[in-house]
């Protein structure tokens, strides 16, 4: 059996019982760490679980799969996964070619960042299409996923922006002299992914739109969601830029206008001083 | 403290570590019993969790909301909630309480029926508003969600569809006699829901309208999401009216249309056979 486990969103103890017991038992035990990562590191896990882990990267589990796959007929195999397993696409493949290989697989659900943000008290229901802003280089800058959080907020929806990740990334020499030394992991901060879209929605201004998203638009930044440690803060996209919410993972959320009244009344639990010249971190319980 | 403690979808063993050990050691715990339900009942989770429990109607909750709060500054107060803690809009509500009473929260998150149906293979980021579809009665057939899926699907996006549960209801009798006499609970069916769709989408076609929804759109309904005996089935809207799930809790989606290669695939794993005539269950992993 293939069992596809969430491991939630804080630290070593997210695991839900039933998941913590089937990881106990399995005869092989996959971290998959490129799509997300937890506040704690692998070791952790491992002492918490009393189980040795073995890191599953992208390409191990794109290019080689059948490795994790392995005897799962006759053995128990555990494949772990920050959030819940359907968070990211991805791992779609990975119960496919199970399947096509004839391996019964059972998911182990748990909170991922697309239920939890709802702890910043904008209702979730009320989000539409989630999108991701990834990090921009000198020479790509993709914008095409403005044109969502435009479309959401023209419905009244929500966006969550999930913030790039870059973990095990090679550098473009290494990559054509085929050395497989990588950069040091980055992780995206509300700050400058507000950045990036305020330089969109100029950007747009200067093509003479009027932009669905301004500088005074209303924000959520989030950081470390379910983590002892979490923060949120509401706040203008301007403010976004200057905020400061300590370590990965960052999450921003882009509201939809029209809030209800619980939503607005949610958001002042931690929204962000009017004056504020730098704006500060606000304690999220 | 008072703490917000989901308990995921199947069983008692889907609560995290984190919560059960929060569970244990705080002075009272309440169990909100009227947004969902889990396959077990009260007396299952107060085994396996070694704590009696309080059961809060929405009466309690949202008339009483001082009780469940009473003394949570000096101690631990759990509030248990089936899925995530905001799943369900109602239970802001008692954060801000909490807030206003200076009481610190918690909030230990855990799976929601809204990021859990990623398991039947649909891309979760993809998902528009979700909406909620109610029984109707005889003088009261809203179709106002319809807005919203049409919505959804014309921008390519998925409808989640939650299904009605009536927990703790009084006749309309008992309730102008004042008697706290309770009808037996009930939960919407992926056939019933979808019958009550079909007869819209009906409606529209006789007002002369080219509905967005038709007998052949793609459907998926899910039973008892994260339980052992979960199901899904993927076929037409039509197919959908006959489909036999089981027990509830049951939710439905709507397809967007447009599906990656990648979702086709996953769902094809759990399609009704064409030419049945009683739509059968599939048994899902």
């Amino acid at each position: 059996m293939l069992y596809l486990i969430g491991l939630g969103l804080g630290d070593a103890k997210d695991i839900t019982v039933k998941g913590l017991e089937v990881v106990r038992r399995c005869s092989r035990v996959y971290l998959e760490a490129y799509t997300s990562v937890l506040s704690v590191g692998k070791e952790a896990l491992e002492e918490f679980y009393g189980r040795k882990l073995i890191l599953a990267d992208r390409e191990e589990v794109e290019q080689e799969a059948d490795n994790i796959l392995k005897d799962a007929d006759i053995s128990d195999v555990a494949f772990l996964v920050v959030g819940d397993p359907f968070g990211a696409t991805t791992h779609s493949d990975l119960v496919l070619r199970a399947a096509k290989l004839g391996i019964p697989y059972r998911v182990i659900h748990n909170a991922s960042i697309l239920n939890a943000v709802g702890c910043c008290g904008l209702q979730l229901y009320k989000f539409g299409e989630t999108v991701s802003i990834v990090f921009w280089t000198d020479t790509w800058r993709p914008e095409s996923f403005f044109d969502k959080v435009k479309k959401n907020r023209r419905n009244g929806m929500h966006t969550l922006c999930l913030l790039d990740i870059k973990v095990k990334e090679q550098s473009l020499e290494n990559l054509i002299k085929g050395k497989k030394v990588y950069e040091p992991p980055r992780y995206m901060s509300v700050s400058q992914a507000a950045q990036q879209l305020l330089e969109i929605v100029q950007n747009h201004r200067l093509q003479g739109e009027e932009p669905a998203i301004t500088e005074e638009t209303l924000c959520v930044g989030l950081a470390r969601v379910g983590a002892e440690d979490q923060k949120i803060a509401a706040g203008t996209l301007q403010q976004m830029c200057t905020v400061d919410l300590g370590g990965p993972l960052h999450s921003l959320i882009i509201t939809g206008g029209n809030l209800h009244p619980l939503e607005t009344e949610m958001l002042s639990l931690f929204s962000i001083p009017e004056n504020s010249s730098e704006s500060q971190c606000i304690d999220g319980p």
